[in-house]
This record gives structure tokens, sequence and C-alpha cells, in this order.
């Protein structure tokens, strides 16, 4: 056996990888079962705070900045000029503090199922919610396929699936009826994005995702690579797809201004030159 | 305890970094003391094979290729007409084929202390000795510390410095003495590159090893990112100095004719787009 043991370490066995990852550990804070799922949060030695949820590592204090900047500026900076934007999952806040940074939202509604992820993550990661009280900001505790079935058309710039793997509650996240409610919500020209798993190990959850957002009528999709610790393989995606144009650039941000650790113009411009393995993985598709 | 029993995972435990990374296996397929370390090789369930030096996860059949390109080209094409290569360490012998697709390229000596690591990877990672024999190429199994203190002055046009952590029989080519020698041996706008650890993790070690590269006297410095699945944190760099010269540009290659998996002109310019953490550092040094 392996000196990995539960008083001192965190593991997270990823069964579909072959591999395990595991941050040693001070203690556990605090644990819950939601009616949703299991969340729990620990202090790490290294990583700062840990929040897990059903086993699965979610954010850590210390790298969360890689996933929260790349899941929203990449998507608001591809959008002319992004007005109303909703989130759908995100209930630890960190998306929610990247998207309130840029002037031109008016509104942000985020719809997480789960409170108690929201309520953990103002204890123990109060940075990722410093703009929970931004007048902009409403954060409902509710379904987020049954708010985007209900949402009216054409209401909505950016949409940012910021849910869980494509299993348990976020599963209907992935499916063809969830993206054609993403469609008719869009404004023309408004994009979608979604977290899509790791393109190394993960590719046919990826194709199946993609060829799903393109069957409902969306344009040219866009995944982007960036680093990820704290997920299998340490390398991660997201997913862009916009509503009847193709992506043309993007606008680019004074970086000081937006103070982040990993996103600038030019690493959004990075993340858009894509990986020849990845390239062959999507031709293949067609 | 955790499940990541002895018989069915290779784990390696960091202890600098307060995590552990696993592999799933199907067996060890043979394992040798040399005189220098300790290599073992391990069949995996999920990312073919894997070879581990002091039990440190070193080499992958299905990832290795991120951190080869990265090693290999960057460098090279920041050079306007590379002749003649050395390659520090490297004995899976991989970044010697990434070497060797450069049609410049007339001579590349590979210099790494333990034949052991090159037997293994003959016999374990076919793919990656592919190039070998290739008459261009000079394999010795010798102390590359001692090699480049003896190397004829300005006789090398980039020396690739591919070794292990800095402990162990990799420590000795992280220190002034050692670079003073690289820049010696280099010739004017020679270029050297260097694995230099996790820039997420091991931000200290990093400026250490970048300070001494500026101390003896080498030109401008860049740092690159990306993803390397198996090491700690999954993100990994390179960095590259250059004698008596900065890095204007380099040149851009076919990417299709190069024949990689991650590296692209695309994603070497996306590497030199620094993201914030790492500038933060390095301008705190100064």
């Amino acid at each position: 056996m392996t000196s990995l043991d539960k008083n001192h370490w965190f593991t997270e066995v990823s069964d579909r990888d072959g591999s395990a990852f595991s941050l040693r550990i001070n203690k556990l804070l605090e644990q819950q079962q939601s009616p949703f799922q299991h969340v729990a949060m620990y202090e790490t030695t290294d990583f700062g705070n840990l929040m897990v949820i059903d086993g699965c590592t979610m954010v850590s204090s210390r790298e969360n900045f890689f996933y929260h900047e790349m899941i929203a500026h990449p998507a608001l900076f591809s959008h002319p000029n992004p007005k109303n934007v909703v989130i759908i999952g995100g209930g630890d806040c960190g998306t929610l503090r990247e998207v309130l940074k840029h002037d031109s939202v008016e509104t942000v509604t985020q719809i997480d199922i789960d409170q108690v992820v929201t309520e953990m993550s103002l204890k123990y990661f109060p940075e990722l919610c410093s703009a929970n009280d931004d007048p902009r900001a409403t954060l409902l505790f509710d379904d987020g396929i049954k708010y985007m079935r209900d949402a009216q058309a054409e209401s909505i710039d950016v949409i940012i699936v910021d849910g869980t793997d494509p299993v348990g509650p976020g599963e209907g996240l992935f499916n063809h009826a969830f993206y054609q409610s993403c469609l008719a919500a869009l404004r023309p020209g408004g994009v979608l994005v979604q977290q899509s798993e790791s393109p190394l190990m993960h590719m046919p959850l990826l194709l199946e995702m993609r060829a799903a957002i393109k069957q409902v009528g969306f344009g040219a999709l866009k995944t982007l690579p960036f680093p990820q610790p704290i997920y299998p393989s340490g390398l991660w995606s997201v997913t862009l797809a916009r509503k009847g144009l193709g992506f043309d650039g993007f606008r680019a941000c004074d970086p000081d201004a937006l103070n982040t650790l990993y996103y600038t113009p030019g690493v959004h411009q990075g993340a858009l030159a894509e990986p020849p393995f990845m390239t062959k993985a999507f031709n293949q598709q067609g």
C-alpha cells in the first residue's frame, strides 16, 4: 500500500483515466450531503482550501484562476458587447467574479442547483465571492436546465456552462435538448461556452459534445485548452460556440486592468492555436 | 487507506508539492539499479509504458510528445540556422528524434550519464528511438557536466539540457559553473534551453535558475509553459537563453511537415505569451 492514508491525503481516483491525484491535507474543514451531492472542504498543506464534490476535486485556492479566467474571458471577449450573461452552475462564484470585471455587462444571472456549494464557497473561498453583492448579479438556486428551457428567446448574450462532469447533476448539461434551449435563448451572435473536459484524456466525450452543439445549429466551434492542475491530466478545455456567426478574433483588453493571473490577449490567442493532436481528432469527426 | 495498492498502481508522492500522482498499472515490465539511479518500466492501463527514475515518473507513451516537442522546437526555431546541437541528458532519445527533424542540423551529440535509460527506451519506447541511427547523431554515455566543461569554445549552436530534477545526478546541471561552460561552448547567437520545472509549483527554483543563467552572462531569457500531464501540477516549462542576442521572433515552420502532436508556430507564439502569474514573479526578482 502507498502511504496516502486518508487522514493526511485526499485522493481522487479517476477510473476512466487510469490515474489518481492526491493532495496532502491538514484537515477536513466541513462536509455536507446536500440534496444533490456530497460537498466537502479540506484544508490542504500546499493548495489552500480544496472543495470536493462527490469525491472529485473541484476548486482549490491555489490554482482555480486558470479555470475561472478561461471559462469567462475568452467567451466574453469573443462577443462585441456582452450585456446579459447567464452562468449555469458556477456555484463557487469564481466565474461570476471574472464576468463582473467586464464593464459592458449589465446583468449576470447565476443558476446553480446546489446552494450548499455557494455557502461553502462564501465561507472558505471568500475571494471568489467578492463580487456576489454587485448589483448586476443575481444568484438563483434552481435547475439550470429548466431555467434555460424557460428563458425568453433571444435575451442572452453569453451563456457560461460551468458545471461538473457529465455524470450526476451535471449530466443534463451535455445533451441536444439543453443546447437547443441555449441556442434559442441567445441573441444572434451570442456565445455559448462550456467546460469540456480534458482534450488529452476525454476526446470521445469532447467529440460527442462538439457534435451535439453543431447538430442543434450553432456556427463555428472553438475548443481552447488550458492548465487545470487538480483535474485529471492537468490539461482541461472550454468549448465556445456562436449563434449565427463564426469567431473572427476577439476584443483585446488591457491585461493589467483585468487583474488576471493567467488570461491575457496573448494567452487567449495562444489557446486558439489548436495543437495538432486536437485538430486531428476534430477532423476525423468531420 | 486509499485503494492505490502497489500491485495495481504506481504512485509518485511529491513531498515538496504536497501532491501525489498515480497511474494504474498492468505490471512492472523491468527494473534496474544502474550505477546512477533506479530505473523502472511499467505497463500502465491508460498511458502506455511508463519510465520511472528514482521513484519519479519520467516518460509515458501517451503524453511524452508535449515535453519532447517543447524542449526541442522552440529552441531550434529561435536560432536562424542551427547546425551543431548538443543534448545533455535526454537518454530516452525522444528529444533527439525531434531535433533530427530539422534539416539544418548537421550533428547532434547526446550525452546521458546512464546507458540503462537508453537501453530501456530502445526496448519499451522504440518510437522515441526511431532516429537513433541517423548518421548525424552521436550517442555518448558520459558525464554531461564534464563534456560541457571540455567542449571547444564557440562550437555549438543549441544546447538542450534534458535532465532530471535538480536532485541526484541532475543536480549539477542547475548551477553557475555548468551555465558558464554552456555559454563558452555556444557560438554567438547560440541558444541554451533547459527543462525548468513547474512555474506553478516550483517558482523559487525557477527564479534561482533564471538568476544563475543571467549572472553568467546570457542575454534575454524566455520561460515557456506547456502541459506535462504526469509531472506535478501538470504544467511544466522550458527556459531558453541566448548568447549575445535577445529573442526576436522565431522561424515559422510548416507544422504538417514537422509531424508534431503539440508544437506549431501558433503554439510556440502562445507559449511566449507569459501569463501574469509568471511575469509578476519574474519582475519581483528584477
